[in-house]
């Protein structure tokens, strides 16, 4: 079984591939943001064409070698981590594609003001998605608890940044077209949170078996009877 | 392997259930939008419980089917779909709980004006999500491809209602707090509708085998080698 080992190393680097290439989206849509050049956005677009292909292809692969090889244990909850993760990768790369459109507006006119805590909040949202592949490659299942710690953190931000828009909104109507376009960029900025939260509740599910998506049904116990490490098979 | 077609039968029925319960909690959400009944918000929240479990239900059977049948073909695409099809509806019902969390601010003050076309989006979302679930009960094609249709006039409800909500908000200042949070209800509408035809998607691919989710890279050919019908194995 030596070769299908091989083949799932090789498409554990393919989603690391993805992965880095839909962080880059969100790197450069934030840095249109901040430089306020919309020239930047044509990036965006163009490697939203890649994630998109190696999702096809990740996917495609994925059931091939469920067809071919006939995996157990372990090896199935990483074929079945590996389809939704690229799920969730494709979804960071359409946010980044969101978030040029919410700017197109905002690059017309002149700045609200220092971009409120936006460039923060997007600098945090990419180190999540950062993490999470970090902690699919390391097999860390405490660096992805700490990715999802970390939606909070999100949460506060998308909070604040919604309260500061509107008391500058309602003290001059003039700017609310530009603060709406704000707001819904922090929400998906917050959205690319969630999607590195669940890359990092996937991770967890590969490596030790425990279904940790909805915390409040139960308390994560192995699902499927699977207490066998992912570095045992792979 | 009739008995393995039964467990497959089985799974279906389980996410037809699934879908049931999230295009629920879109329909109570609406209603407690219309009615301007936030007492209806809690059976949403209520069912929000049963649509999880039930993700990690199907999600751990088809995981455990994968690994003690060992299916090839239509079969493995069929389980591929059963968890990228629970996704969405768990996120189906996350909408409809953001619906209500944007309803609370919008209860608690006199109503902006009747509503824009908000219930006829909710309404649209709502069919496209039974639709979507129909053509997987039915292997119907055709009818997958008429949900991802919709999505544009879905698109085209979310502009107008934004156009909208920004003149009342422009002319009286006092209205914008109401009008983003209808704005962001239009928004969780849209995604509603988006999930629905990434289900619509996911219908195409396990009966044609043909990945039809980037129209823009290649024309939906068979990926897997796949023109086996899915009745012939199920």
């Amino acid at each position: 079984m030596r070769h299908f080992h091989d083949q799932l190393q090789d498409l554990l680097q393919k989603i690391v591939l993805m992965g880095t290439a839909a962080e880059s989206m969100i790197q450069i849509a934030t840095r249109a943001m901040m430089e306020r050049n919309e020239a930047l956005t044509d990036a965006v677009l163009a490697k939203e064409r890649t994630v998109n292909a190696m999702q096809i292809e990740i996917d495609e692969l994925a059931v091939r070698l469920t067809a071919l090889q006939q995996p157990v244990g372990a090896d199935v909850r990483f074929l079945f981590m590996a389809t939704r993760i690229t799920t969730e990768l494709e979804r960071i790369g359409d946010q980044a594609c969101n978030i040029c459109q919410n700017l197109h507006f905002v690059l017309q006119v002149p700045p609200l003001r220092p971009l409120v805590d936006l460039p923060i909040m997007a600098e945090l949202a990419q180190k999540m998605v950062r993490d999470s592949l970090t902690a699919m490659i390391n097999r860390d299942c405490a660096m992805a608890e700490k990715v999802m710690q970390e939606e909070e953190t999100v949460d506060a931000f998308r909070d604040q940044i919604f309260r500061t828009l509107l008391t500058h909104m309602m003290a001059d109507p003039g700017t609310i077209q530009r603060a709406i376009s704000l707001i819904l960029i922090s929400r998906n900025l917050e959205r690319i949170g969630d999607h590195a939260n669940n890359i990092a509740e996937e991770v967890i599910y590969w490596v030790q078996g425990r279904d940790v998506r909805h915390p409040s049904l139960r308390n994560g116990e192995p699902r499927d009877g699977g207490h066998s490490s992912a570095t045992q098979t792979m």
